[in-house]
């Protein structure tokens, strides 16, 4: 098992090492990424299992039934940051896989079907625009507002999901009813070091934190460095700054007095003009915000609001609060949590319960179907990165757990 | 003479009027200030001076006498920022030329010669590199420091100075012997409101307060915002930004508490990666550090550096401090400050002694001949700003206190 997940894992990452030094690069709707998701049709057929491509160019693999009933599905994506690692996504699609194989080997027959599914697209790195081929297939893509979405390339989302041969008018018939699936897991990296901080092995998953995302510009007032005294300056950046630690402060505490984290970050951050000798007179700050408690989220947007509104009195400045981005924290189904926790208990594995601080396919996939997601732990948190790491022996431990969770749910 | 001050103000700064939206752009060497040097050499042509110019681009339009003693020399410079005014520069030379029509007009004749100077590219914007001209004609230019210098167009200093039909091996021959001037004096725009605070009507400067600069370089470690629990991270910029209000208060206390003041300013700022979703690894920080006192500028150095290595110790995050520049401040001449000074307040202005936050080409001559540096005062202190501006009046006070200084100094 651990020699077939090793090579598959390579194959699927298009590669002979999983050492680069630059990371791989295989954004969504690319040559690189529909490279990668064939290689996924060619290791579910190696395994006996029938691959469809659907209109979002997601790959769907099955273990047909005798009962046509709603399939029992894992996945994940294939896709990769700028820059970014071998496991964020193709860990889920290759467990899933390998589970699929090791079931097979077993002997197992499924009374239901079984999907292993590889979504289009997860990444926003390309577009701005997360997670559109878990979007399509669970109808929650608005084709309007992202068709016209542009990358650095200056190709828009439409344009690149044609110039991988599908047709933008059709995406919306990636949708699948209700009845197709019973219920959906994924499997994931952590991206975290919660698991081994607590001494356990997996991950069990009760909720996603999606963000609220704030931009904060500040506007004093431009001056030269040289020749404006110090008590005559309205320096943006001055009044800026203090939010700052404020922000990692207060995120801190509510944490601490609360039942479950948040977390909260300044970003990004542009100062104009930038120059040696010029005070600055504008400064634009961006703050991401997390945590699966929305009201906590809320709270925490309106003591940074509270706090701009005090930084503006005190240093003459105007300050601009603008929410970009308010998107509901996603709860995952109950039952297929504790499922996975007791699957991997099962085999002797030690579970943390725990929430999933970034977004997921599987968030999308919880808004229609019951929904649940594994993780397990990757090297220092890292992800993202050319040093992102799982082992093979995690990756093992996670092909077990999905298989034992297949297995309980596709029995009579 | 206001009607003169007008036409000529704006025929130096080509154009027909002071109002442009998008302000002014004469870069050093470039046809826009040979234009504009050009227009000073007609306006001194016409109110009948001799015109020289330099092997570096300098303009020196010249009074003989009959004793050709030094000259007695005041001037400024022509070239502007991007999007600069049409005062920082110009009111030096068109005061210069006003003040020596003023004086023939009134049948004055000079025992020894009165020089008026346009000096070449004095401002940073185009190279990074300030007054080439007058650090030629004072011998201060140091040819192989600076000649592959390159600007944002890709041409060299070297390259700039040849474009104009000069000749780089020849500019160490606009070097001036120190007998060929006896002082020197600039009138600048003051760039600050310190004159009008002070209820004075002109300044007399004390000195030109040159920069330390500093770059800080900040690293904590990279991290998902969504992920990485609060506790858990080496933000880069929490660990920078306590030092943007430290530097911007022990400036402020140390005015206070000091005889001269000081301005110190974090006016440079890149953080790394600038993502959203990213916890920032990486920090730069630029801080500009102006006090005529140069043991001033040190004690603000050692006090930052200080807290770097308390913020470094606290935030366990690598902080490197570099020192980019380091400038000695330099010292006018007392006798020529007085004498200035007493110009003014003979015709009825007040005067306020002050120093000079910002450089001009007056502190490179300053190295070789005794020199003044005069201050009119400019609307709100805006200097480098489309919206810079001196009143017709106040061109005047410095065209009299310019002509009633040369008259002193060139009398019997």
């Amino acid at each position: 098992m651990k020699e077939w997940l090793d090579k598959h894992l390579k194959a699927l990452n298009l590669t002979d090492s999983m050492n680069q030094a630059e990371g791989f690069c295989r954004l969504g709707y690319t040559e690189e990424e529909w490279r990668a998701i064939d290689v996924f049709v060619s290791i579910a057929e190696d395994i006996g299992l029938k691959v469809q491509r659907d209109e979002a160019g997601n790959a769907i693999a099955r273990w047909e039934a005798e009962d046509s009933s709603p399939a029992v599905a894992a996945g994940s994506h294939v896709d990769t940051v700028k820059g970014g690692g071998g496991y964020d996504g193709v860990a889920g699609v290759l467990c899933g896989l390998a589970a699929v194989k090791k079931l097979k080997e077993e002997g197992f027959e499924p009374v239901i079907p079984i999907e292993v599914i590889c979504f289009a697209s997860e990444e926003s790195s390309r577009f701005g625009v997360s997670t559109i081929g878990s979007k399509a297939m669970s109808g929650l893509l608005n084709k309007k507002e992202v068709e016209d979405v542009t990358g650095e390339d200056g190709i828009t989302i439409r344009q690149a999901v044609e110039g991988m041969g599908l047709s933008w008018e059709a995406i919306e018939k990636a949708e699948r009813p209700e009845k197709a699936i019973k219920s959906f897991i994924e499997l994931h990296i952590e991206q975290g070091t919660r698991i081994e901080d607590a001494g356990a092995d997996f991950g069990a998953v009760t909720a996603v934190a999606c963000p609220i995302r704030l931009k904060i510009t500040i506007k004093g007032q431009m001056g030269h460095t040289g020749t404006t005294p110090m008590g005559k300056r309205k320096d943006a950046f001055v009044a800026a700054a203090p939010l700052v630690p404020f922000i990692s402060e207060t995120a801190l505490s509510l944490s601490d007095s609360n039942a479950v984290p948040i977390v909260a970050t300044a970003s990004t951050f542009e100062l104009k003009p930038n120059a040696m000798n010029v005070i600055p007179g504008t400064v634009e700050l961006g703050v991401d915000i997390r945590s699966v408690d929305d009201s906590l989220k809320k709270e925490m947007e309106e003591l940074i609001r509270k706090k701009c509104h005090q930084l503006s009195e005190s240093f003459g400045v105007k300050i601009e609060v603008k929410t970009l981005v308010h998107n509901p924290s996603v709860q995952l189904d109950e039952a297929v949590m504790r499922k996975l926790q007791q699957s991997g208990e099962s085999l002797g594995y030690k579970a943390l319960v725990l929430e999933s601080g970034a977004g997921h396919d599987v968030m999308n996939m919880a808004a229609k179907w019951p929904s649940g997601l594994l993780f397990i732990p990757c090297k220092n948190g890292l992800s993202h990165h050319p040093e992102e790491y799982a082992s093979i022996e995690d990756l093992e431990m996670g092909t077990e757990i999905i298989a034992q969770y297949l297995k309980n749910e596709t029995s009579i």
